[in-house]
This record gives C-alpha cells, sequence and structure tokens, in this order.
C-alpha cells in the first residue's frame, strides 16, 4: 500500500514508522509546509519522498492527515476533490465534529474516515516520531455510517497495525468524552505552569525542588499551542463546560481549607482516589 | 550503623532498601502501626526485625520517622525524650515549619535534623518501596543551624547515599516553595479525577478513552488522604495562596475561551511552554 502522510510531525511520523515496520507500507510520501520537517523525516526513514499536495494524492491508496485540526479542516475538503473512489482518506485530529460537519454534504464524503488515535506527548515534529507509541491505546472512529465500507475497512486495519483497540462513536460525543479526558488535561496543566511561574520567580528553585510528581502533573503543558488553540476553539463549548465544573471542583477544595474542615477535604480526596479503579482496571 | 525506621511505609521502606544496599545500614528495625506493613517489610528485607518504639530508639543510631507529617509531629517530642547525645533523629515529611516549630525548644533540639526527600509516588506501603527512588532528586535539610554538627552530617551522608543533590532551606520558605512545587499539583489532580468523575458518568469510557496525557495529569489523584490531608492541614495558608492563583489562571483560560480571544489563549499557552525550559535544564 502506498500511503501519504500529510504533516510529518509526532503523530503522522510515529504512524508511518510502525506501518512501515509492521509491512503495511511499501512506500510513504511526506506532505508538510516545513521543509525542515520533510528533511527530517526523510533522513530519519520515516518517510521515503518528500512531495507536493497533488502528486501524494495522485500517487497513494491511502492519505493521512496529521496537522492541527483548524488545517485538516479546511484541507480535507481539497483532497477529496482531488481523490478517486478506490482511495481512502483519514484523519488523526482530536477534534471530530468540526471536520465531520465540513465534508458533509461532500460527494465523496464516503472516502474520508474520521479517526482519533488517543494518542500524543508534550513533543512535536518527526524527531519525536516513537513507532510503538500508540500500543495498547484506543483508537476512536466516528460516524462509521458515513464511511464507504471499504474505506472503513481499511482504516481499521491501519489501527490494528497500530496495535489500537477501535472504540466507535458518533463525533459530537467524541467531544464531549475528550473534553473529560484529554483537553481539560491540557488546560490544567498550562494553568498549573502558569501558576508556579507567577508565584515561584526564582526558576532555580523550581528546577532544584521539581519532583517527579510536578514533572508529572506539569508535563503537558509543554504541549504547543499551534496544535492546541485550534483544538479549543473547535471544542469550545465542551471545554468551557468541563472547565468549568472543574473551577467549582477546586472551589470546594478551597472551601475545605478555609473552613479548616478535613473531614470534608478527605471526602473530596477520597472521592478522586476513586480513578485509581477506574484507570488501573 | 544501627537504624530504626519509624513507619516502614513507601518512604521508610525506599530510604531502608537503598541504604541496605549501599551498606551503610548494618541492621533495620522496623516500627509501625500496622502488623501487616511490618509483616511484609521483613518478608521483602525491607527491616531485619519489628521492634516497638522504645526498643528501636535504645538500640539505634540514627532514627527515621516515614509517618503522615501530624503523626510525626506528634512522635518527635517523644522520641528526643528518649535518645541520647549520641543518636540522631531525622523525619523525612512534605511540610516544615510544623514540626521544626513542635521541638524548637526542647532540650535535645540538636539531635534532630529535618528533612525532606523531593520523591513519593501514588502508592504507599512497603510493597511499593524502590530502592533507587531517591536518585537524582532534591533533598532538604531546613533549619540546619539548629542541629547539631554530628547529626547533620549523619543526615547528609544519608541522603548522599540516597544518591540525592541536597538543598539547605529555612522551614517557612520550604513550605512555601513546596506548596507551588507539589501540593497544588495534589489539587489540581484531585480535582480533575473529581470533575472527569462527576461528568463522566459513563466509567467504561473512562477507561477506553484514558490516554497517557490523562493518566500523567491524574496520577497523583490516587494518592491517599492519610497523608495529604495533615499536609495540606499543616500547609494551609500556603496551599490556599496558590490555589487561589490557580484558580485566577483557571479564569484566564475561561475568559480566553468565553471571550474568543484565542491570542490571548494562545499567549497563556505560550507562557506556561516555558515551564519546558526550566524543567528540562
Amino acid at each position: 500500500m502506498k500511503i501519504s502522510i500529510v504533516g510529518v510531525g509526532l503523530i503522522g511520523g510515529s504512524i508511518a514508522l510502525k506501518l512501515k515496520q509492521k509491512g503495511i507500507a511499501d512506500f510513504i510520501y511526506g506532505i508538510d509546509n516545513s521543509t525542515e520537517h520533510l528533511n527530517e523525516a526523510l533522513e530519519l526513514k520515516i518517510i521515503d519522498a518528500k512531495v507536493d499536495l497533488e502528486y501524494g494524492i495522485k500517487n497513494s491508496d491511502l492519505i493521512i492527515i496529521a496537522i492541527p485540526v483548524d488545517a485538516a479542516r479546511k484541507i480535507l475538503p481539497q483532497i477529496l476533490d482531488l481523490i478517486s473512489e478506490n482511495q481512502t482518506v483519514m484523519d488523526t485530529g482530536s477534534t471530530k465534529a468540526g471536520i465531520v460537519h465540513s465534508v458533509k454534504d461532500h460527494p465523496k464524503r464516503s472516502r474520508f474516515v474520521a479517526f482519533h488515535p488517543m494518542w500524543g506527548t508534550e513533543n512535536s515534529g518527526p524527531k519525536s516520531a516513537i513507532s510503538d507509541s500508540f500500543s495498547g491505546k484506543a483508537g476512536v472512529i466516528c460516524n462509521k455510517e458515513e464511511s464507504a465500507e471499504d474505506a472503513l475497512k481499511s482504516v481499521e486495519k491501519i489501527a490494528e497495525s497500530l496495535d489500537m483497540h477501535l472504540i466507535y462513536m458518533n463525533a459530537e460525543d467524541h467531544d464531549v468524552h475528550t473534553a473529560y479526558i484529554s483537553h481539560i488535561s491540557h488546560i490544567t496543566s498550562y494553568a498549573l505552569a502558569n501558576t508556579v511561574l507567577e508565584k515561584e520567580r526564582e526558576e532555580e528553585t523550581i528546577f532544584q525542588l521539581a519532583s517527579s510528581g510536578f514533572s508529572s502533573t506539569v508535563r503537558l503543558a509543554k504541549s504547543h499551542p499551534e496544535m492546541w488553540v485550534p483544538i479549543f476553539k473547535q471544542n469550545k463549548e465542551n471545554v468551557l463546560d468541563v472547565l468549568n465544573e472543574h473551577i467549582s471542583q477546586l472551589r470546594k477544595f478551597k472551601s475545605a481549607l478555609e473552613k479548616e474542615n478535613y473531614d470534608y477535604l478527605e471526602e473530596l480526596i477520597s472521592n478522586a482516589n476513586k480513578i485509581r479503579g477506574i484507570l488501573d482496571k
């Protein structure tokens, strides 16, 4: 199978590495606005050739879009305009309602499969790509009934090759769930970093004292705005909804401390501990 | 050197393992309210004998207190009452002003060294102990001028044997810094877990969708209230101060989203990204 990867960054690069390793991809075309990323991806053998979008589309069985969600939404209709009925297009974006809506009435809508691999790191660029990234993680396919059967099967095969377990979901539901499970984590992490940077003026002290717990909680705060502003923008209503809930949960801790109600504080913590039972199933 | 470990849990157990491995401890007495933990620690060869507090104190060169900070504050004066001028006592608690204050006027104050190893996990009990836990992490010694020179040297040697780098600090400053670097991370993590548990009623969905990012941010929410309620209690003012700042930082994200001011959102995220330069020095 010949594959075009639009966006040879962390996600596109990681997918490419794994698909080559598994023998699924015979040849991978890399398409990217950044010549630097294309050259790095070539050097790292993530892609076999750097081409322009039109050339890549004409010569691939499968086109994988792995760029920020606002750019993905813009490029998808253009790609669908150019493909034949034998080609498949998939995306990898963290929001789904917007992109699905953008091609709702496109005559070749059925060639597109909306996909979201639930993995990422705070790093970006082809140098950060890791072939085993997706193993054991969830791969979500949205609105599968809007995709042609053979296109859906192609993408399911890709997800299985990435060793992901598949979940099927409505795009709107997906965006609600990811607001809780993924997007809010980034906001709390960003806000935590800003809190510490605001309060702790002595950078050396942060560096010296930083424990594994702090590093873990603040890790996502290293994630770039190029990727995350478009996600928050596209999922604004859901993210605001969860953010309001989160602020109200923090206020409960504040109130427990202010009132020195330590039984209540214990109750709040014990409730949070339930996440262990859910995550460590 | 003979050592008594009061509290053979995650921290006490990890210290014991490392000090044995390094040949610093010839014999380790374990003291704990939980017979189960004592038996586990014996089985895991974390301790050599389980004894009562008086016996342990009488027969040790060094006594290491590794129990929740409220209990540590209570037991320290009792231990100091029982020791001779040749023995040293150290603690490992996450708050320092309270415990230092509790023995301020004790005739044997100089035999105590206030210590805080900046490491921990969301797990507890001797089964969670790991000998290499502390390597490369900061070990903070507070109010060193209140400790006798030989007692201080003993504890410095312990910290070096744990492969920690030493930092000296005033107890009040320590509690301010740890509120930023460690305590607030736990509150945000607990509140995030409660947010998700409140909003996401379908546990199966949390489990299926949980990405590495979410797991990382919510990891600390598994930490037990027995340890953390006393920390928040003892460091109430500092924690409230940081919590207020954190809520106000989250409100900035909320405002940026509500007003669709994506330039401001980008600015907030770019600022948070600075944490990368500080943590990855």
